[in-house]
């Protein structure tokens, strides 16, 4: 093992512990890991002794007594937090080649580390994502609709990721699955506590070619916080949301908001207005500007693919339209992260095609002045 | 008679004459109405001759055409114009203080005259209406939704204007009639003319409080082209257009992009994704920005009081807020048109107080900078 490898299984570890000594979105914490390494925090919590961080006064009065509220969990840590990755279990941490970087959107706020359960890349499975979320008590047509428009998304290749609870989440769910597609629960609880109980088998066959994903540790229970604090997840993992049903005071509002704060589109199938099921997705398309939406075909419309806007305009002899790209450039182009560059093998990773297509891709995107070279490797060029 | 009542009186049969003689809407009428006296074109069309509008080449050309074809109703013309204003059909014309000033914004466009059934005043009937119109074909749904609205609407002083077709345009009317207001029918055909048959009670029921409304004259039966023609003047006599369900072709979206282009507010009310019925309500609020209405409280909210963006905005020692009027007050301002001026009688007529009460708060207003004399009368004072 490299001394690099063994840096970050060290950091690896130390956030898997901070997800049980903290809740997630603790600004405290979130604060502190913007400074600190997480094995330096886990440290400090461990030895009741605050790092030197440069803040005074009020702050340094709240990281204390944050600093109390996680050692209380201290007895909780498991001893051998290696141990926890078994059963198909794993951890992903910010920085690892399958961490999502629409996550590190969230700013201070993104998770110390996910959890997930299931053998696909959580990064590439979102890259085409769209989260679908709404009321537990969805009304027939609701289910059915959201089951509908997931199974089209689905048979087009795009992921659906939502926060597995009955109703729409649900049908969301089985609709992807129907329509043969991975889809992702992003849970308020551990990835192997079955809340709601009655969706064990959903959570187990979401697993088998999707993933299960949550901020919290395994066996940890959910709490009604929780799911609202889980909702910034589902917003930031996808590439926009929609909503099928939400009363006027449903937690999918809560996600929409999420959405629209990330600046990712928003959308809402409408209903019957005689539906108070409805209320709220009629109520964010006129207040909030949320796209009304009625089929697949209008959120793909809405979900431009990744750097298709940062790709430079077709302009003779300097770069040919995307459209043109055959389908291993595409994906080495949609791999390409937003911001900043990556390297060969990341993006053979992240395209899911082997290194050798990745650097002819390369050379001919870089040829057609799609993107170019960069301290960290390759770049989408700027239009 | 005055000579001056003669005159109107000469061009008000000669509008009536040319409703006859041409259909609504015809470019080469409206052309030439811009520039000649009703009366003066009515003469030409009989001489065969065509006045001198300073045109020539293919203007011209096309002038000459539309005057053989006008010429070719000439045979039906009733002799006695005067006579057809009998069984309470009314004429309405450019310039009456019953006109709404709304229809001007048509341009070349506008009515040559309206037929009326019903004594109610075209113009004060109009000044808090909106116009809800959709469907045919509606689904029980839609035909409960819009006549839920449309009572609503009419319990709280708003005017229902739409079609006189079966579905969506009946249910407004019989909501707007069960809220126990007045509401008003633009029909394809003559006022008189039961089309469709089946209305002809609706009909008689409508221009008891309110007004049967048509471009067309007494007689006169309809035709498809003709829905499309009147479409323009149901959004023209209203503050804002609400379409209840449409298909992908109804002839509703036509009304609503009339409404989108006089720049008056467009709502739609959605429904449910699997209904084809509400299709076109969906893609107008996606694609064209039409606000997503769900009850009578969300459309208010779209239209604001006329004279609200006219009048000063506060500031102290200039002008009292719109709020603090008494209710005559605000009855009176509402009265007083967008532009130009009236008198006290056309005044009093429009807000439906008497002569003393429009005199006195006449004198309020002025004082409180919300009015100011001018050569008609009085005007609204700009901010």
């Amino acid at each position: 093992m490299t001394e690099e490898a063994a840096r970050l299984s060290e950091q690896h570890l130390a956030r898997a512990a901070l997800t049980y000594l903290a809740e997630p979105g603790d600004p405290a914490l979130g604060a502190l890991l913007e400074t600190c390494e997480p094995a330096e925090v886990l440290a400090a919590i461990k030895a009741n002794l605050l790092p030197q961080t440069g803040q005074g006064g009020t702050a340094r009065r709240a990281l204390e007594r944050a600093l109390g509220r996680w050692r209380t969990r201290l007895p909780g840590l498991p001893g051998e937090l290696g141990r926890v990755c078994a059963d198909g279990i794993r951890l992903t941490c910010p920085g690892d080649p399958e961490w999502p970087g629409g996550l590190d959107e969230l700013g201070p706020a993104r998770p110390y580390a996910l959890w997930l359960r299931g053998r696909a890349d959580l990064r590439e499975t979102c890259l085409r994502s769209v989260s679908m979320v709404g009321s537990r008590a969805a009304s027939g047509y609701g289910a059915h609709v959201a089951g509908e428009i997931a199974a089209d998304l689905g048979d087009q290749g795009w992921v659906i990721v939502s926060g597995g609870a009955y109703g729409i989440d649900a049908a969301a769910h089985r609709g992807a699955l129907a329509g043969r597609s991975a889809t992702i629960a992003v849970l308020a609880c551990g990835v192997d506590y079955p809340y709601p109980a009655g969706h064990a088998n959903l959570f187990a066959e979401i697993a088998e070619d999707g993933l299960v994903v949550s901020e919290w540790p395994p066996g940890r229970h959910p709490a009604r916080l929780r799911f609202l604090i889980r909702n910034r997840v589902i917003a930031a993992l996808t590439r926009g949301t929609v909503i099928v049903e939400a009363g006027e005071r449903s937690g999918a509002l809560n996600t929409a908001r999420h959405a629209a704060q990330l600046g990712r589109p928003l959308m809402a199938v409408p209903g019957p207005v005689t539906s108070a099921q409805s209320a709220g997705c009629h109520r964010i398309i006129r207040e909030w500007g949320a796209t009304c939406v009625t089929r697949a075909a209008d959120i793909i419309e809405m979900l431009s693919p990744i750097g298709a806007s940062e790709a430079p305009t077709s302009a003779p002899g300097q770069a040919s339209p995307r459209d043109e790209l055959d389908t291993d450039s595409a994906r080495v182009l949609d791999a390409l992260p937003a911001r900043g560059g990556a390297g060969p093998s990341t993006i053979a990773a992240e395209a899911g095609v082997d290194l050798d297509t990745v650097l002819r891709c390369l050379g001919l995107l870089a040829g057609s002045g799609f993107i170019e070279r960069c301290d960290r490797g390759w770049r989408l060029r700027k239009p």
